[in-house]
């Protein structure tokens, strides 16, 4: 582990690869990836595609380019992108809708769930005018990070992306962890996106690559996709090197489940600790008011991180704590007991 | 009046310029103004800065551009514009902040009153950081059109601005009714504005210009906005003509009391109307629930369409009335006695 | 004359408002024109589109916005726009192509004539692909300021368009001074215009109306460009105020051949000046090297100034001169007079 | 080869990473590089910094993405970038300054050796008015593809940066190549780049690396660009796994003298082969004249293809061998004999 945290629970991008992992990148098979020369990536885009049920799928180097590049490509300058209120393309990606495709947001807030319901849909689309901007994409989140990590089940998905298309107006899904969605709910990930037009998940998340994402949708779209992608800069060339660690990622689905379970177990001990509230977790995420405990989330955070856990901070009163394959039962274990220490 | 309505209260944009305007018009000193040589615009620039108590002030062809240009002029791309979910800058500029200027939009819902709380305020400013764009303007309505012609007293917009102050953040007003406000309220518009950073006004609404509005600010800031007025193509050529009118449009400020005085008998009318229910308004807006009436919005308003008297679809159970100087108390009663006929 | 000049020669666009055009305002039938209630500026439209020979035309208040909001429509984000390197879009509208639209600018040096070769299109024309913005517009301009005023010819328009059209990029022609070279060419605008898909002429240069330019083309363009002028806040309200005095410029076409008369005049006079050198002109518009007359065209032209007559530095050792309704034979010989006793 | 070419000569981009470059990415130490955990990055963002003389630098996925960012970093929208008309930023980067940044391109014929003059750049640059938009960076590209890889000695660049500085404009130079000009000239890195204020290198090309480029400024530059890279999506995690092949990269400099080497016996063996003509190469990328051997560019790489020999189409008549480190002597002397028999 690279920082000074004995359980590093700050998030699930804090993997790092296994051995077969860097075996895998040690032998790809490896081409200039911008000619599309490279087996490794077309193998694994292939894959991936097939995984969420899509035509097609594009190799990026991050999830925050392969939500941009779906904006840029579903949507107009001009148009408006209906996004839930708490969702990651609204909050962290520095604006990028707006700077580099022009598009307008127009936030929902769709509670608890994450997910806005039909009627929340219906009344977000604007039908383009003289002088309104029409709605050219509408976003949905699964896992919902901020929400929870809450998994949204297929048919508050359909449901929403059926409102949506009924004006005509695509659905992309941010579904960075949707396979943490898929095994919570125990379907297929191609089964909670049966309805929607594109989806980006993440390699690098619960899936243990350590670069990349993949976003993936019909061929065409796909096709205009490897063009933006070109213009953000993120055409890469021998990409097969670390294409073949998200290969073997795609082969972590199923142990998310030990995720999800152990995120249960620190929820229930942490539920247990004066001072500490949280509830019921859905997937590998535990968010916690440390209100009771009488510090701000900032405070808690630089405490816990004092005594080798780390957590961030995620609301003035709230921190999250994120499992996932670096952290079996007994970190858990370990993290409950300094956490205790803090607010015992 | 152009349109074929007896009564025409669908805008207060619909008046047509008075005899004094249109000779104002026709003997008004003139020059090149892209070269500043126009001493008509130079005088209205002058005495509307004066009037909202700002440095210096520019003409520009319409509000929407006026509020654009503070958008371009106080924010940059991939910075947060902070608005009421209402307003006319998020809903009615066609996204012109993403388009034109990389801007995010972060709406408030400030409900009836239209503007924020302090709070609210606060917790829409994000702080600018590796992951988040920062807000680069908070823009507030007065009066706010779409929440009823709401006049927002000095408390609450000083209020508003501190906060957003507080973190850096500049504040426009558009104030495309601002006088209506500040006659409402019975205050110098200027009072209103003191802790503002820039505000737009209309000359062609209530006060009854043809064409124009201004933009007022920090003279540093008009300096910039001038040369944002070119990028956007708003610089004219001998606008002298149509300035001369909007000095004229200056003097209307105190009658729009009159405007204030046959909304309040409108508003009264109309709740003695069977189905129909309003409130008490704040300006020259009047807003009304048709949905008593049995009809919808659309469907009221084509009824009155069809009577003679204008009004507009404002949301699917509410049309809006707008008074104004081509308004007088004869006009009102007529209206009402033919919107009788309809709902009676 | 607003400026204190005795004879303003600076540019064609310092004409003041003809006693007509002034009555003109006063008693033009007005009503919104965003509502499209205004009937003089629909009767403005509906002629300035006959003589282009186009279906449809846009008021709009100045040539900078007509030409934006032409790059705006035909082209999109990423794409390149094809112009001439000393061209008004390239070199005097701040960057808006890039900057409103995301549109890359790719310039062609035509040379004294202005007006590209079908060669020079062909070359410059990009097939978009993987790696490459495509063209997405080419835009000429007649008469063509940079190039001292120089008419462009049907043949040479015609043929630059084929060799546009021949890769299915549309051509917009920046006719501020369409009329001039129509006059000049003893054609018809819409003759010169026969090919293209865009037109955008001034009414407040030559033509001498105070306020305002005309965007012209086929009508489903036009209904586009009524939604980017909204974009861009050029929607006004009463606008048949200006619209009228429009009116009254679209009958100056012929006059413009005095101004033709007045500016051979003038290069003919300044030519037998010493250290002066010019050409003979095509339209209203002179350019003068005075390099041989021992200063920098800055100060030719302030001494100019002192002496009562206006020009503008143009290069740095050429100024120009430019002839229009404000400007008779007499002005015109003053002018040669007051430049004889600098250079004299 | 992943291609079924026998001697790949398209681009120095398809080179295969070595054995010790797998083996460092097998065993890299890596974090989270988006919390600059990750100690391979920092490792490789320090050695790059020191080996072009710039206080900071930033790994990247492409070296587009690296040329995009300094634009967006050192410019405004509607400022001007001022470039060479060959430049890979100006025609190979999907017209990203216009639709990322909103600048406008303003490009320099600076004709066979690919920088402009300190004269030309003068005349290039525009002083930000109300009417123009202003030089916001001047790009200069070192070795200059499009010119035949020429390597462009400290003097001119020295000489153009000068120029730009002397209007306090930045200069950032795409060096995609710059240690084939160093190695070619003799000289350090560093020295050419002493008078610029950023660069971009990339490590996947003539350095052998999989993946990925530097980019290269002063501490407060970097730092914003970190976050631009964010914007555009360029932030990866556990980057260190493809970092580790760049610091071997690093190692490649040297070896680059036998790219050279091979690149100018191929020159000599193609200009005695009948009807192709080209010169002495500076560095690694042979352009040849195809047209005496009565084929277009097209078709002449289409036979070459054929034959087993890669090469690209660069103009009409023009194709380009670039040499390699996969690339060896016998390969060239194959390479030679292969195409004899095509022209032959």
């Amino acid at each position: 582990m690279s920082s000074d945290l004995d359980v590093d629970l700050r998030s699930d991008t804090v993997t790092t690869p296994s051995t077969a992992m860097r075996e895998a990148a040690a032998v790809a098979d490896v081409g200039d990836d911008v000619y599309r020369d490279d087996p490794t990536v077309n193998e694994l885009e292939s894959r991936a595609a097939e995984m969420v049920g899509m035509e097609a799928a594009l190799y990026v180097p991050s999830g925050t380019m392969g939500n941009q590049i779906a904006v840029h490509t579903h949507a107009e300058p001009g148009d408006e992108l209906l996004v839930e209120r708490e969702s990651h393309i609204y909050r962290w990606e520095l604006g990028g809708a707006a700077s580099l495709s022009g598009v307008q947001t127009r936030p929902i807030d769709a509670g608890d769930r994450g997910v806005p319901t039909p009627d929340q849909v219906r009344e977000g689309i604007v039908e383009r005018d003289l002088h309104r901007p029409g709605t050219g994409l509408c976003a949905l989140e699964n896992t919902h990070n901020y929400r929870g990590g809450a998994a949204i089940g297929k048919s508050a998905i359909d449901a929403a992306a059926t409102a949506a298309h009924d004006h005509a107006v695509p659905v992309h899904v941010d579904g960075a962890r949707i396979f943490n969605a898929a095994v919570a709910l125990d379907v297929d990930a191609s089964d909670l996106l049966e309805r929607v037009d594109s989806v980006m998940f993440c390699l690098s998340k619960g899936l243990g690559a350590p670069v990349g994402s993949m976003l993936a949708g019909p061929a065409a779209f796909i096709e205009e996709a490897r063009r933006v992608r070109k213009l953000f800069g993120g055409g890469m060339r021998q990409a097969g090197m670390i294409a073949a660690p998200g290969l073997c990622a795609l082969e972590n689905v199923d142990r998310l489940a030990d995720d999800h379970a152990n995120a249960a177990r620190l929820a229930e001990g942490l539920e247990e600790l004066p001072g500490l509230s949280t509830s019921d977790p859905d997937t590998n995420i535990v968010v916690v008011d440390v209100e009771g405990a009488g510090r701000t989330a900032a405070e808690f955070a630089s405490a816990c991180a004092d005594a080798g856990v780390g957590c961030v901070e995620f609301g003035r009163r709230t921190v999250r704590f994120t499992t996932h394959l670096d952290v079996d039962r007994g970190d858990v274990e370990t993290a409950l007991e300094r956490i205790e220490g803090i607010v015992g």
